[in-house]
């Protein structure tokens, strides 16, 4: 088992990023970024609990942020998941196809990790989906002086979102079972939509309250 | 002089990030995320470095390579600028206020440091400006197994200047000096200019050879 990426410094994980090493790579990316939106849209729901001026919305706020906070360790987690899967697929990749019965165990083992290398930046998909969708009440009614978090909070799930998008389409590209391609390019499909319109009502409403 | 926030473990950078503690906060963000977006154009370039296959190309990629790593390092860097800048500036809201002269020294020391407060992410928006610019040649010619790293550095490249874009938008609006805010507004716009298409366009080649 591999020692968690979330336990490097942020300069190292940059350093083992930028380099040739194979992970972590674009669908870790994905994760951390995600996980840095939920945590600024934490941010502003802490510094909105506890205050008088925001009194009325204190029990909203706590479940927002009940949200939020189970969304950051999921994608925070989900970093890991995306590097476990890539050592299982090179090990896949690395099985011996010297004959045709090799070959086809080979062949199955690597369409059968790709599966699961797809559902991994799916799950990073949705969940920063969901951490977008908590934006907007959370800069609604967060704290006014942290609302331009609550922009960048959004801006980050959805950059996140559609580079896990792209994780899901590189693995779909390399799979041979077109119904399944086809499910899960439905499913991505379905995440996506609205989603960059819905960034732009957040990111005006921020601005519209700075 | 504080710690380097690099140098904190990924974990404990997004649980100071999601609490109400002032530092890291969304210009912190945004200069990590320009950052992580720097490293994803770099290891593309590294994969592309030494490969037979991709020997015509060898020149133009070292020196993108140079420059994404030149950029990340100043990305980098700029997390600790933006927490350096707002210690300063929360310094200068706890001076004194009890005179007529007092209470001009702290309005003119905050306003004062505001311009700094304004520099930072504008600076981070620039670097960020340039490491979207570098995706696109780094799409159309670095290693083709890993494109979907440069979509994805592409994305978080210009999220990470939005995100930076917001955090001068805050600041602009607390100074009262009309032109420093009209001329640094106007520098704003020419770097966000163009640059949400410029994504789209570097995110559609990447589709394209998926």
């Amino acid at each position: 088992m591999p020692e968690s990426f979330s336990q490097k410094t942020v300069a190292q994980f940059l350093d083992e990023l930028a380099s040739q090493a194979p992970v972590p790579g674009g669908g870790s990316g994905a994760a951390l970024v995600g996980a840095l939106g939920a945590a600024l849209a934490s941010m502003v729901c802490n510094l909105t609990v506890g205050k008088p001026k925001y009194a009325d919305v204190q029990e909203d706020i706590q479940a927002l942020l009940a949200q939020t906070e189970a969304l950051r360790a999921r994608l925070t987690a989900l970093i890991d998941e995306d590097i476990a899967v890539y050592y299982r697929l090179s090990s896949a990749y690395k099985m011996p196809k010297d004959t045709d019965e090799q070959k086809a165990a080979r062949t199955a083992a690597i369409q059968d990790i790709l599966r699961d290398a797809t559902k991994v930046p799916m799950q990073i998909a949705e969940a920063c989906v969901q951490v977008l969708h908590l934006c907007k009440p959370i800069a609604e009614k967060g704290n006014v002086g942290a609302v331009s978090d609550a922009g960048v909070a959004a801006l980050l799930a959805e950059a996140a979102l559609r580079s896990a998008a792209l994780n899901v389409l590189i693995n779909l590209a390399a799979i041979k079972d077109a119904e399944f391609v086809a499910r899960e390019r439905a499913a991505l499909d379905g995440l996506l939509s609205g989603k960059a319109q819905l960034k732009e009502e957040i990111y005006d409403l921020v601005v519209s309250k700075l």
